[in-house]
């Protein structure tokens, strides 16, 4: 019999979640309120599974996922026996607590249960739980079936044997999990996130270089590197005496940049003017739904190649 | 008659800008103090030729751009007739002071003087010269015969005719110039760097993450997207309605991870041990330099990629 695992919610974050659980051979139970909703998230699950297969990121046959993804209704029918559950709904913390209620009524305590918000600490929306220990944040980056990492931010009350059965799920689904040992706002990937953003905001606002120039020195610059490496593995190999080295030779220079960047940033007209205006120079509102196309194909050529390195050249 | 360019430094930076411009049809003249050192230069670049023609970074026949590249140890006759002068030598303000004064009064006050330093302003090291304002800094990211983005970073004085050119230049070399309006500490490249940096070692130094879980953060996670989006493109693709609508929603979460980033990191003990002690398990030291040669076939791996899927899909 092959393992269940239920999706709370067929947004965009859900369907691409059906798809991850279903490519790995488990039956996908895909759960909404709405049946014409469920069925238009299927139709585009159909579609995305066509040019996934295309675009060389799925290499069997589509229909075999296709088969795997069951979508239903009936909260009930679509939990009994699942092994797991990964919970998509708004990002609300009222939506979260009704819904982490109604999951924890309705499974056995044992089965973990993951939310995929993206800023809300589970904490907000766990306590008053029977179940609270099997609970936790496990938020992928969007759309999981392209990008690997998904980061579990456990609660202080979550049992830590419970953080490592869903990472070694979501490791053997092809996810990369990493963990936080303690939640934070925006856990890891908003932090760094973060960082690079608001950085990218103050140069801009700052007068330093327009919008169009910062992205050129991440897309056509830094990220080449990061799209492989991460930022400690690229400082220790800028020196043949590794990072230790290297941060004792720049310590006085990356201090002095960090004073420039002390000041928190506030995302208001002052700061987001000039970088909104030229995205709209550069694309119109109307063209976003096509360009986030262009991103998820560019995203998946990215994939294709660097399974290709990992295989040819090494990881 | 072939323009020529004058490339001061025969060290990693200096043989990778000799590829750039040889590469592109320019005479590359590669000056260095030392004979051996030269010849050494030249046998590198040999093997890099090689290898880059065999990963499909270099098209055309690797001979040509061997028969560009000439070395000398005489500074007149490397500077006699050059369009462009690019200085490389070790990053110290006494050095660049030296060879900045020999070069401006060894040339024509037509011609740009560029300077590889990756942190120390240009302003630093010309003030005092007669041409100054055809002196700047053009700092590429290691190497620049891979990673195409040039910051240029024109002193209070560097004519802004002279920054354009330069722009251009290396626009037509085929790397992609970014400009400075003023002068800054770590330019754009390193402030950049340096905010997701600082924010790595913060997060490991709070005891959030593992330095392993941080470079997964982003190697397999949000650097898959910078390769080919910079940040401010990748927020206004998160939303239908774009930067101003992300950048209004979630102003109030961003805002908060700034001011857990306030406080200036010193990479002291207390916080670069435990990222290298990590670093030093997943290699040793005198593994740096094997693994140094699998990022750059990883870098030619992804650039290679890269054009591809700008064709394929589009820029």
């Amino acid at each position: 019999m092959t393992s269940k695992i239920t999706i709370i919610g067929a947004g965009a974050i859900g369907r691409s979640w059906a798809i991850v659980f279903a490519r790995a051979g488990y039956d996908a139970i895909l759960w909404g309120r709405d049946q014409s909703r469920l069925d238009q998230a299927l139709a585009t699950i159909d579609d995305q599974l066509d040019w996934l297969t295309e675009a060389g990121i799925i290499e069997g046959d589509p229909q075999d996922i296709r088969d795997g993804i069951i979508a239903t209704t009936d909260l009930g029918q679509a939990l009994d026996g699942a092994v797991y559950v990964q919970e998509n709904l708004p990002e609300n913390l009222g939506i979260k607590r009704e819904i982490f209620l109604r999951l924890d009524q309705a499974t056995d305590e044992t089965v973990p249960i993951g939310s995929s918000t993206s800023g809300i600490p589970s904490s907000r929306f766990t306590e008053d739980l029977a179940g609270r220990a099997r609970c936790l944040a496990a938020h992928p980056v969007n759309p999981p079936h392209l990008i690997p990492v998904v980061e579990l931010a456990p609660a202080p009350w979550t049992e830590p044997e419970i953080t490592d059965r869903v990472r070694t799920l979501l490791k053997a689904v092809g996810q990369k999990p990493v963990v936080l040992k303690r939640e934070t706002p925006g856990f890891l990937l908003n932090r760094l996130q973060g960082a690079l953003a608001n950085e990218a905001f103050r140069l801009v606002a700052e007068g330093y270089a327009s919008p169009e120039d910062v992205d050129a020195a991440i897309a056509d610059g830094l990220g080449l590197r990061w799209s492989f490496m991460g930022p400690f593995e690229t400082l220790d190999l800028n020196s043949l005496d590794g990072l230790d080295r290297f941060a004792r030779d720049f310590a006085d220079l990356f201090y002095e940049i960090g004073t420039l960047q002390a000041e928190p940033l506030k995302w208001d007209d002052g700061t987001i003017n000039h970088p909104v205006t030229a995205r709209r120079a550069a694309l119109a509102l109307d063209d976003i739904a096509g360009r986030q196309t262009w991103r998820d194909q560019r995203l998946a050529a990215t994939i294709v190649a660097k399974r290709k390195a990992d295989r040819e050249i090494g990881t």
